[in-house]
């Protein structure tokens, strides 16, 4: 329990500041009240978390999204609210240039705007401090034919190299891999395998980072998270939950028990805390419910699945596995998963001076009506903005 | 082969007007050249299509996207550009009062809202002679608990019940289904039994609509065609391809041996002429590629598809059923799928009076330079207008 | 809580004979020790899950697996091992005849064969006392063309008429869907809707049955619960779990938020105790587990998912859902399921006279050994005997 | 098209002994007339295959199921029926001891009697003389915590480096990977990532192989091929077609367009003929057709992707793909998969000496008949034997 309780106030859960603003399906999006309107305001909101769960002490920035002229003003925000800035991801999907593809585009004019965004987001990196360079590419086709596979997995490696070389010496690239959306016939990363080829051509510093959304139905995660870590190419997670497809709700609450065995395979590795380099953020949509409280939840959801996981009794599971014991085996699994953890993590939480109900506190601070009265006026963020 | 251009010279797809406006996924619109700006240039674009195909003879419109104030005369401006107006599409998913849902949404105020919507779809079915409203509902949850599902389904049916109540003599209601999206935990009608179960209970006018995305993986649709057909419930078709999810694609492109079967099942109980009350309809999204010619594409794909079908030898297929002959029954449907059926198609069109290769006949027709030209300034339409 | 535990305590399981035989995949049936031989040692073994869990009373046959001289005979014997015989289950897929289909096979003197089965299950029906007759049909082709899909509907319909009819007054047809599994092209009853549809055209005896591990990935159960609850027609279910196909694992092993949500439907509507009419059945394949312990376990997690979803509060869930509080009404049923329920049934268990802990209880009976020594010899049995 | 001949004639279609056996699925395996009961019976049936096409001049032996006393006679024998032995194909999964894995078992002892298996499977190579050892595990676990993801990979990355180091100088290990069956929570190489991941460690002489029927639903299969041709790591194809799960029916039935992708990304690379390296395999379950002739005609149905993907116009396709015409790189493709090459076939047939119909050949040759009539007897070879 103790060691449990270790572990967990050790546990950072990196928001996404793109949360925070409004976001939809193709088919509408659906504008919310108090909506920040600048990276400065979604700094605000993300802080809101970290004050009430202790958890979310970093903040990721999605570029172009976020950008803004000062970034040493921006982290100096940032760290006035508590919190620190994250990883910066790129966006290279909603130029109109991109309409074809980005890094992978069959013009080098094309990718030469591409590579420049990327370039670019090292710069931030540098002038905010961030240490991960987190990488999606829309890139794909949605026609047989419609440009060859194998010339773009030959740009792709050229692009990657060359942004590769630019990383400082503690900075890393994180890969991330998709399997559809918004291309449709084929996506140049499509799979944790594309991505790792990559990776480890490109050197030790290049990492793989699981969507949790972005698998084939009946993908076994845990199976990647356990090999990836095995070959020491695990970076990161971008936590979500699917029915589906890529539906991006909230984390925990699609398949909570899919999110138990993940966390299994983490905590079976010592590899919860900082110190792993694992980098667990959340990417997620929160299109019909209110943000901050939806993105608290998400967070508490982590910490639950990890106080479970922290909970299996390794010494009983490895006994079982060893003599073959099936039943015995998925039996210590599941009293762990089975186990109300809630009250260790509002312990934890007075413990850490926070309040044990981090929904309640939030939902009292009167933060939400607050944001509503003074956010009048202005552009609203959201995933285009 | 003369009974089977007798049938494709019969065959009408309808075209979507949305088809010829923007689109795109929730990560990016790509906005095209000359797109049309209203109904009346959506109507002038889809007579392209009819121009060069013969095939495509009417014209499904959307509401509110289509509203006019003069029906009369956006019906006469169909006639003249060679078309008519088709179906009447209900759109109750972007009011910013329909982010819960429309038609199951918990407030009745919402449900009154969407419902008058629906009835005012009808209205404008009688000003435009249409037959058929369309219903498709975004209507669902996000997340487990969120609402009632059963609760919901009573809404759904009262509200159905008093638009059937509404329906002119000659007029039908066709409800379409969907697995997911934009809802992601469930939607009100996710499958064709859930339609299927409504229309029974409606009465003889309400017919299930298949869109060809809408299906969990591995759904056999010409299994559904079949037993929807026998019960005397299909009433028509969204014709489309997909990869993943509800890609949106051109129908036949992404597997075209599934269109065929589809076809087939049709082609079987003499279901693919107007007679049959079978209606025949594209929905699709063109979004990186040019719309005219990505229609036109589109309906030469369905004819294919359907003269192969037709080339089934249905007695020699009987037999070798009867038989129990796998191998040989399995040979004869593959026997026409193998067929390149392109100059059948061709010489029908000569005899038509067509060129015999629409796309080609397209593009020298100069009409792709010409709205480019002429369609500067005003809003492109797109799904949000 | 009381009430909880009413209802639970009312909460009826019933096993299925064929469990407690050997079982495999295509590539291999690993014999286990100390499998019964006959239907009455199948009894005695399912005897023991009703013994430690209090609620198994009662256990379903296979015909021909469980034919026997006298089943009156058997029935007695069920009563002395302190249960009953439940459902009688047909096999119409293990004859050679059947290789092309039973009921919808192209040659009517299959089909009568077929149909005989199906009257001689009655029979037995009415000699062990059992109101239910659960039809799972293998029926379907593995190659597009194979076999009229629309003909095949037609026989399907025509036998089970003839069999509804034979029912007694008290008697009921439960009709099991499929997707896919033994036939890879298509079934002749894939789905839930093609179940319903037959039903209705039956009669009120005719009933649908859910088996949680026939659906297409992403198909929501709970929403198929819920409106077949709604239509009347939920016979029974099929329970067990699966992570890709109809891999028939113990039930709430896969993905136990999913088990719940089910039982949430259910208890919401006062659909879990015996005058709901509804037969909960488990049907696994206890491959590399030992089986008895499996069942109980099977067993123990229906009742914990049970007593989850009785502990939700209607009243505050109804309360968010009605206001749109999306966030609310989530959590509270998430509230209910992740609370730790074992104590609760291990006291339900106690008042009951039965011991806390039935895994445990089980393990030190000692019948594990007894079977081991006491069955040498003899056929084991298995899904083809 | 002359090219594309001498392509298709270079071509050869590897059949695997066991596909002429007995199989079927968990509920039953139909017994056929006529069926080979030992390997040199196979080897006949399998020359047949061979005679009627001309491509399909090697056998895949399955160890244990075609161990003999004599492999210099098998291959004799082999070689008088026009044949040649080629790839070694083993089987851990089939004795009692495997039940729990066989080379990731957690016992030693359990992996080292697979190892020995693997090791006995190269001596078969050497007396043989075949080039390749085809390695598919159906280690993996049933239930979550059942067994240490991790360990198993140690386990099996050292079992992998026995049987690697013991391979001859012109002897590769095939590395095959499915992503479930006959293991329902994971499998041990579950997709082609772990399998290349294992092979860059191993060394050049491993290779991955790619099984049509082992990917999740939505895999887009010519995406791997195309890969894994970039990296040097494509070892060959278990080709086969699925609906749903692993349903091993005839290549080229289920999803024919797929197929055709496939051997385009192949026929792209120049890798169609024997130089490329690639071992192009069957994998197939005939459960309830007849085996010769439907091998016969998945060897053709492999010949007709072939000769479509032959048919590409790489010149146009480039300079659509180039220019980002999509339509227009889309039709290119579409117009040499639209195209009849039958005929093209035929005429090869004929050039090669052979009847321009194999299926119509083979029927007429009597053949079917001889060996109903003089194969009774005897233990007919399936899956167990």
């Amino acid at each position: 329990m103790e060691s449990a309780k270790q572990v967990l106030a050790s546990q950072n859960i990196e928001t996404p500041s793109w949360a925070f603003g409004n976001s939809g399906t193709r088919f509408k999006v659906f504008a919310q009240q108090g909506v920040p309107r600048d990276p400065f305001e979604k700094l605000a909101d993300a802080a809101q978390v970290h004050r009430f769960t202790g958890t979310a002490g970093s903040v990721a920035l999605h570029i172009p999204w976020d950008k803004v002229e000062d970034y040493a003003a921006l982290a100096a925000h940032a760290a006035e609210q508590g919190v620190r800035i994250g990883t910066i991801n790129s966006n290279t999907f909603q130029d109109d240039d991109f309409m074809l593809g980005s890094v992978c585009h069959p013009d080098p004019g094309v990718r030469r705007k591409a590579t420049d965004h990327l370039l670019e987001c090292v710069d931030i990196m540098d002038a905010t401090g961030s240490a991960d360079l987190k990488l999606w590419f829309a890139d794909g086709t949605n026609y047989p034919g419609q440009d060859s596979i194998a010339d773009r997995q030959d740009r792709l490696a050229e692009v990657l190299s060359e942004v590769y070389g630019r990383l400082g010496e503690d900075q890393r690239l994180l890969l991330e891999y998709k399997l559809f959306e918004p291309s449709f016939y084929h996506t140049d990363v499509p799979d944790w395998g594309t991505a790792y080829a990559h990776c480890t051509e490109l050197g030790p510093k290049a990492q793989v980072v699981i969507d949790t959304g972005h698998h084939a139905p009946g993908t076994n995660i845990e199976f990647i998270v356990a090999f990836l870590l095995r070959q020491g190419r695990l970076g990161g997670f971008d936590f979500n939950s699917r029915f589906y497809a890529d539906d991006d709700l909230m984390v925990g609450s699609a398949d909570p028990f899919q999110l138990f065995r993940i966390l299994h395979e983490l905590a079976l590795r010592e590899a919860i805390g900082p110190s792993s380099g694992i980098a667990y953020m959340l990417d997620q949509c929160h299109n019909i419910e209110p943000k901050i409280p939806a993105v608290i939840r998400s967070v508490m959801n982590v910490q639950e699945a990890t106080a479970k996981a922290l909970l299996v009794d390794r010494a009983a599971l490895e006994a079982a596995q060893t003599s073959g014991d099936v039943l015995g085996a998925n039996a210590v699994l599941m009293d762990a998963y089975n186990t109300d953890v809630r009250a260790l993590l509002s312990d934890l939480r007075v413990e850490q001076g926070l309040d044990p109900d981090p929904m309640a506190a939030y939902a009292a601070s009167g933060y939400a009506d607050d944001i509503k009265s003074n956010r009048q006026g202005g552009q609203a963020a959201g995933w285009g903005a």
